[in-house]
């Protein structure tokens, strides 16, 4: 995927995980995630874009709407599953994904692959990538 | 205060805020903040320095270890306060004020001022200025 | 004022300025402008805010939205006017205070001071600061 | 490419996009592009390094300066083409391979591939890959 | 490897280069380098994870800690070699890749790749990636 | 000084400090400092600049060339003082306050404070302001 587009947007949780390697983490806590999708082609469309950038920001935001301001512990969508930064760079990317199968880049967008990166602080960040 | 030295650290934290003008944020949700402890002094010491920067990133270490990973909702420290990140860059200063009175930036460091400044997100942050 | 908080916003605009001084800056060229708005207090209302952030985040956005995606060449309010990084600072720092004396931040806001800053590049950035 | 160096220039100019899935963007208005160009090679030479990162500041530079402080819309360069971030990406990754096939990089340069990474704003970037 | 990781931190070393075509960079200077371990695996294990992100951060610091505040033209580790930002990334991977084979990382890790990229200033960075 | 521009550069030292305070970093070493130059100004000239930009980026740069690719410990101009980032903040400040007597930043600039600010890492930087 030669071209790629980057949006960026973040989302504010609380959340506490379940393994003894986490240590104090696992209290209680929070984080702030800054999320970039990435989005790539092979090719630009005839506006000369990978996707309607428009388009691509308010199918993130859509997303990080869902999961910000909540505490991650009592959302069914995340049961039994420990929301470390690694695993919502995963359930964002997928969610993302069946966006654009319904649609929401556009009919014709170009995507063929998805990452996402989630920023936990100034010193740590996680991705996940995969094919649309 | 014409010489200011800064350093960063983070914690990661949980809580929920009560009144209405919060929106969404009044449910239990989180935050990374990145906080910088910015030291000011009018001159500079025989080597050189506003302050030992190992004991100033120590002295801010301890208390944002005593914060982070923590539901602040449930912490005696914080009763009764909304903590926002306005409050906690307060709070954060008024404790290391505390600890330099202690001694804990060395006997004769000669900081005048602390400014507390703490980043929620890439698009928000808040600062707390006082005198020593 | 000890107590800020900062929002950021930006916009994307042509324009081109007058004066032999400004080199290749004479020709019509463009501008990402990364624009933090800064508000300052002497103290905290009721909530613990200095402001409402999701008020002063729509105050600038409406600033914001009244100027990208033009050429300010264009523009009648920019008329007569080199519109340097420098004096949009202080046009939307003015036009903040405006909004400001007009309610948009809250009725009981104790908002004293705002700082307007503006990056224009990764290594070039201006600021104004004025009293409301 | 287990091998990677990037420089880092900028360039600031005014344009106008054509198709109605652009919205306010088909207004004449403008970006300043923070330009990342990385290099990429299998091994590294004598010297120990990948290229060297004066002749890729260079090279570099003098692409941004053929492009910076004009309005893209009257560029015969671009005629006929929308000059989105992604497209401007590969215009200038293809235009540093043919400085490099020229020798600009050194005569024994081991570069194999080229990402050209603009940043439009905090909150989006694109990019273009490609070999040598 | 689509799910990654990464944790950074930072080294203050004197060195000089050997080479005509360093110029300045011949003589005895310095250099701040921000380094990012990236840590890439196919699949998270049990608890959600590509590695321990605290056993990588501090797999990392080891690394960094027996290389800052020195001069690596003293250092028998580096003699005879440029120390470049390209090589020393290739050092530190493979430092890391020694300390993952020892169980530094868990026992159980999945990291099947690290990528090291070392920034030298705000503009110019190197990266070097290899497999486990 | 409501108005405020600042422009940025780099330098890239060796040097070792005296005194039991510094710990390792008596031991010769480097840092990357990234240096940033405010200039203050109560009001904007006819052009609506405190200061040219070209100007003053070019008054920095000649005083970053003088410092740069160098020891520090060998320089007579730092004989006898501990080049730490505080110190070197004032040197770099005092430097551009002469070039400003000297005319370098225009005949009839408003600049009255000058602020250098050096950022060693991404955890710790340092300040110098002064007036002219």
């Amino acid at each position: 995927m030669p071209f790629t587009v980057t949006v960026r947007d973040h989302m504010m949780v609380a959340h506490s995980f379940t393994g003894e390697g986490f240590g104090p983490a696992q209290r209680l806590h929070g984080a702030t995630f800054v999320v970039d999708a990435t989005f790539g082609a092979d090719e630009l469309d005839e506006d000369g874009v990978v996707v309607d950038i428009g388009r691509a920001a308010t199918a993130l935001s859509e997303i990080t709407e869902s999961i910000t301001y909540r505490n991650l512990d009592d959302e069914p969508a995340f049961a039994g599953m420990n929301t470390t930064t690694e695993r919502l760079c995963q359930v964002i990317a997928d969610r993302l994904a069946d966006r654009a199968a319904e649609g929401a880049l556009g009919d014709s967008n170009r995507v063929t692959t998805i990452t996402v990166t989630l920023h936990e602080s100034h010193i740590a960040w996680a991705s996940y990538t995969r094919s649309l």
